[in-house]
């Protein structure tokens, strides 16, 4: 809710401006001037894979005082295609979204393709999803369909290997450097920033020669790939710990594909200016929601006569006007506009988090905000456990 | 945009003022005052099966000064369930739709079940097509479900037959009419109108004869049933024009279940006052799209870079704001919110359509708005006859 940030800058160039670091915990607080406007962080950007954010329309993120989306290069590449969104006047245009957008480079998509695609030095050749039809991505390649797109912040090709295997990962960090060269050599727009992306599985050396190597390049920015990829949460707390001191402090740092509520309370702790996640989203079309408390899932039929609001503090659209019990009757009936309620609510839910964790390292009290908030908030692991708990003491009570 | 004519007008009994009759053609415009609010007529009322309106929400709806909208009693009865529906509050406090809510009385969609229905004089019982439980519904429990449901406008239960059988319509408007009296003594509520329903199948003699004795009855408004069931468009007129100077001029006509957007011009000028219809809603989920030249599939390869809305000249915000090609897309990439936005066009679309026919009304040029109209829309009828022609033709061209 700070429209003076969020105005628009037409094509000035990109640049990150550090406003204050919590005393304590050394999270930050800055802006990220983008030829679409500026993004206050830390930011949690929704993702719009198909230039779409799943069953919502631009006046609903408009609403929701979202600062930036992502937009997803593989996916936008093979479905229009990059040609046809320059064609009708770029991504912004085409989907109807003014403020700023950021895409990934398509490289995590493509090496999740597993069995379909094959990598040498020069690039990575892959088979669509959708069709089985042959196409090759290369350093170039990626920086020039990004410009095609016209986002404001675009991502180097990078190899995201097995997070455990340092062989390989080894091997991919080579690749990896070799291309974020060739991107920026590549790179033209002067109104869109390119930023690098760190690699190296959850091993500290590789991670450490990455973000070092890549600061030496000059990105604008730096993103951190390979975490949250299948690892502990312990191993990505080791690998932010590790890179939290290396990574440049004037440029922003931005935590690829992360993450949950409590990930992005977790993760500004240890450095991160920058979130990306399908999961509010994704949880939303399956009827499963974000409180204070922790996620509920409004199917479960203790939601079938309720007649308060997913959430009672909540300003959103679908708290102010929708009981749980008609939310659940959405669900149930399988109604298209669940989804879209649903994700309402998640979205508000995410960015009102990233606009109270800003505040509080304003404040120097973020320490606090992380503590108070992962007290409340239950984790679907805390809860279950307590439910194994409980009904392991009821077993030994039926048991007595 | 009558904002006078949608004030809320509390509990205030039923009434239908006839404002004005076109010179030439006899169409009629008036306003149906309810408890929710005032209703202009001629009125296409979208349906909102399952408690809302399919992808849209209710401030979509009113976004589109949607004056009436439609609910179901046989699903909402299933589920939610009216018990429930009634706890929350009713049905429009249920959906967060404070204007007008009509509902049907469930026979259409029962009898419609088929093999999973039997009728006596009593009443008829079904199987659920959702989980196969049976259930009954006689006259005065669809008159207590709808009650509790809490719409403006309510239906009768009537037995809806084959449109063809002469014997069978005779034997259903029998039990039709004993139904119509048993719904008229179990009704209560006084903020809410109970329409009865004409039904008869495609024979002049039944229809007439119920019209009559429904119109002895005494309702506050006439419901035209088992017509667009299958018949021929020329039956469904014969039957209209057999209507016409029979049913009570002072009281409102719904035909139920019609239709698209030349049946609604066409009706109209056959008397009609108020209609409803998943024609609009469905073929937008479909893809297909409404113009003044005719339906279109945005899914054709043609529209691929069609920088171009839906309708030059249509306000609605998908026409604002997206382009056909970006349409397409969404179609193409499965994506939830191409049903919204071709839902909210195609609304705007009927819903301009009953407002432009009013005013033609109401200044007495109703005959040539509908010549004009019909000449331009082109019906998927004429249209497949014109590409059948064309391919005749090119086939003779490439024979000679």
């Amino acid at each position: 809710m700070q429209p003076d940030h969020l105005a628009h800058r037409g094509s000035t160039p990109f640049s990150f401006e550090l406003i204050h670091t919590d005393r304590q915990t050394g999270a930050r607080a800055g802006i990220l001037h983008t030829a679409h406007g500026d993004v206050p962080t830390p930011v949690y950007c929704p993702v719009g894979t198909q230039a779409t954010v799943k069953s919502l329309d631009p006046r609903d993120l408009a609403e929701l005082d979202t600062p930036m989306i992502l937009g997803n290069t593989y996916h936008l590449y093979l479905r229009p295609g990059a040609d046809l969104v320059e064609r009708m006047g770029g991504l912004h245009a085409f989907m109807g979204w003014h403020r700023p957008i950021l895409t990934d480079s398509g490289g995590y998509q493509v090496f999740s393709l597993r069995d379909l695609r094959q990598v040498d030095d020069d690039g990575v050749t892959f088979r669509s999803h959708i069709d089985g039809s042959t196409h090759r991505f290369t350093p170039e390649s990626v920086v020039r369909i990004q410009e095609q797109l016209g986002s404001d912040i675009a991502m180097v090709l990078d190899e995201c290997a097995e997070p455990e295997d340092h062989a390989y990962n080894r091997e991919a960090l080579r690749r990896t450097h070799l291309w974020a060269e060739r991107c920026l050599q590549a790179h033209q727009r002067p109104d869109q920033a390119l930023f690098g992306i760190v690699q190296g599985g959850i091993h500290a050396d590789l991670r450490a020669q990455s973000a070092t190597h890549l600061a030496s390049l000059g990105f604008p920015g730096y993103a951190i790939g390979g975490l949250s990829v299948g690892e502990s949460k312990a191993d990505m707390h080791r690998i932010l710990r590790v890179l939290n001191p290396i990574m440049p402090a004037a440029k922003p740092r931005y935590l690829m594909g992360v993450g949950s509520p409590e990930d992005i309370v977790q993760c500004v702790g240890l450095g991160v200016d920058m979130f990306d996640c399908v999961l509010a989203t994704r949880l939303a079309r399956n009827g499963a929601v974000f409180t204070p408390e922790g996620r509920v899932n409004l199917r479960n039929a203790q939601f079938r006569e309720d007649s308060g609001p997913i959430q009672a503090d909540c300003d959103c659209y679908t708290c102010r006007t929708f009981t749980r019990a008609y939310l659940r009757h959405l669900i149930i009936a399988k109604e298209i506009l669940a989804a879209r309620l649903n994700t309402i609510h998640n979205l508000a839910f995410m960015l009102r988090l990233a606009r109270d964790v800003r505040q509080a390292i304003l404040e120097d009290r973020f320490g606090a905000f992380h503590d108070g908030f992962l007290t409340t908030y239950q984790t679907a692991d805390a809860r279950a456990r307590r439910a194994n708990r409980d009904a392991f003491r009821a077993s030994r009570n039926a048991d007595a």
